[in-house]
């Protein structure tokens, strides 16, 4: 459990001026995010409470499917960056200069650290029955302009997973897998009925890419979602003045404003063949590699999620997602028993906020709302006289007695 | 549970050539760990969880005496890098050119990021009652020669905490709750007989700074341990050829070859006044800020770990820093046992490594002992003939049979 009072960090009165989206603002005034500089952001307790549920929903997931759990190096080295072409062609490729003229990439993506890693660890057509990796890790991205909030910024957190298979139908079968279980991610996140699995412009080696878009009135992107069959298309893949569905060829559309939250890219065998990836076959013979390459914002995540699920009185975080199940605000002599229920809701796999902070009703309940616990608690005098206390949750206006 | 033959990583048959030291060596034939470039390294899923069971010691020490886990930015503003006059003097600085002739600081500490951070919240007197936070996150130190192992890297994990008080007696008292929340991190790291509390050269603000010195041979560090009173000095405060202890005046010491695991300072009001830190006192006045911070790096007790308890079979974990308390060696077909057996070890708080690879039980055993896991469990025909499972510690050579 977290006693407020012990937390060095404060609610503010309203939205700070200048956040560029009321999600961003409300995170700000309750305190949960502060800015270093334009795209990167501190998070303070709550704030990283918040973020690190994001990543162990996303981390159970890859977890289920059998990816096993690394992490990689926020340095690269330029000569991969180099021999994948890349360390010009990337324009939001952080260079970063060493001691004795050395040069080094801060890594916006891993392709060119796990790719070689695997390399040393890839033999035979074995060890490619399951050859999947992920990380939960923060990347940098050289923006000229980073929006002042959490879902564009130079300093992120990503969940990045790669795959490696022995032909393209292995590739195939696996990347629907890896779909099913960012549905679920979406599921847990509350964004399963607004995120669209969207085709964009591919890349060399696939048709499409595919992209999680998040509607959100924000977005800086746009979508076309098939009115017969529902399939969307990223608008750089279409013609906006006849629309035609890549999946029925059906012609009326609907359009939406939307913000991309993950992606997940059939890599081919660009960077295998690249660092000389093979594998030897049951019969001996030396065969390429190819790979898949699957990403999901966590910090973007949080930022679209405040924003989304805002109301007038604060942030409304889904359950799985808040730094808290509960807050119990405390009016009175009533911490020992606050304690006591907040036991009885860690027993049962909660976790709950104390406010035991020396202010009024009316700042605890206004924070409450701000913070955006899902079910909040009063503990007072009043309350006791009824033998229990005062259940609410942050959707409705009404709440109810429970005997203690 | 982890199953072996579900990891995309192996070991190797002999420790990679040119190792700098045994530990890194063996982390590398177990397939712990993997070089990016010289001072940054891979964790594979093993080397992860070894390295996020020493951050979950330091997070659990550093909660229990009531300090708020937060999470900085790696990115650091110029302008406040220049305020605090460490933009050109901290010669170790990567300093990061970024679009449109911006310039960043990658941060090697974060008083440049925390103090101006901490001013948006504190105000009162009341604010100091316990302002206390940290983090555990990877830093970065623009090495000349990074030596080619965990200690010394270009990219490293570490603790750092930062706490901010009214008076200097009311700093002096934190820090000595920090000095025995150390003390207790090396208990449970298995390292508080070899680790020293060490007076070092002092800063602006005292005379001496503090540091947790641990005995090892590859040591880059010297201290002198006084043989009255025990106190630990760095060569750099004392005169060699007379030395004189600064606590008792005692003039025989020990000489030991050691590494700096920690290290906690008074920084005074250095970086508080550069940032315009003050509290207004209950009174009414305006006062200054005084701070403590205090380091442990994370990455580098993983390699001081590694290599102080290697043997001539592997590396040998402390019990709560291994990534697994128990390996099951699974001969024969008693999967289903063993996972039976894992959950079991589960429901009591312990993790369990399942190695149910296709190879034999030679390669298995050794495995198991270059893995470093504590407990070993056997589980065959024969041991399911006498009904049971063999149970030997790593630093034993022989097992018993335990019945199922």
């Amino acid at each position: 459990m977290i006693l407020l009072s012990t937390l060095p960090f404060k609610t503010q009165k309203s939205i700070p001026s200048g956040s560029d989206n009321r999600g961003t603002g409300l995170l700000l005034q309750a305190g949960y995010i502060r800015m270093t500089l334009a795209g990167a952001y501190n998070y303070t307790t709550l704030g990283l409470r918040t973020l690190r549920n994001i990543e162990q929903i996303v981390r159970e997931e890859m977890n289920a499917i059998g990816s096993s759990e690394v992490l990689l190096t926020a340095l690269g080295a330029k000569e991969n960056w180099e021999k994948t072409d890349r360390w010009n062609s990337v324009d939001i490729l952080f260079k970063l200069p060493g001691a004795e003229w050395k040069e080094y990439a801060l890594n916006p993506t891993h392709e060119e650290v796990v790719t070689p890693l695997m390399g040393e660890f890839i033999q035979s057509y074995k060890d490619l029955e399951n050859c999947s990796m992920y990380q939960i890790q923060t990347k940098f991205r050289n923006e000229k302009r980073a929006k002042s909030w959490l879902m564009r910024g130079r300093e992120f957190l990503m969940k990045d997973m790669y795959s490696f298979h022995r032909t393209q139908e292995e590739l195939d079968t696996y990347f629907e897998v890896v779909h099913a279980a960012y549905d679920r991610v979406f599921e847990r996140l509350g964004l399963a009925d607004s995120t669209h699995y969207t085709f964009a412009s591919g890349g060399d080696f696939s048709k499409y890419s595919y992209e999680f878009q998040t509607e959100i009135a924000i977005g800086e992107d746009e979508i076309f979602v098939c009115e017969s069959c529902g399939q969307a298309h990223n608008k750089e893949i279409i013609d906006e003045n006849s629309f035609v569905c890549v999946e029925c060829a059906h012609t009326i559309c609907d359009r939406r404003i939307v913000s991309e939250s993950a992606n997940i890219f059939k890599l081919g065998s660009r960077f295998s063949d690249v660092f000389g990836l093979k594998y030897q076959d049951a019969d001996g013979q030396s065969k390429n590699i190819v790979m898949g390459c699957y990403g999901i914002g966590i910090s973007r995540l949080m930022g679209l999620i405040a924003e989304k699920f805002a109301d007038d009185k604060g942030l409304v975080w889904p359950i799985e997602v808040s730094p808290a199940s509960h807050i119990i605000i405390v009016i009175g002599d009533h911490l020992d028993q606050a304690k006591s229920i907040a036991k009885l809701l860690e027993s049962s796999g909660h976790a709950a906020l104390i406010d035991d902070r020396k202010t009024g009703f009316g700042q605890k309940a206004g924070d409450a709302d701000l913070f955006g616990i899902p079910n909040r608690i009063i503990l007072s005098d009043k309350t006791i006289e009824k033998w229990g206390y005062e259940l609410k949750k942050r959707t409705e206006s009404e709440g109810i007695i429970i005997a203690i």
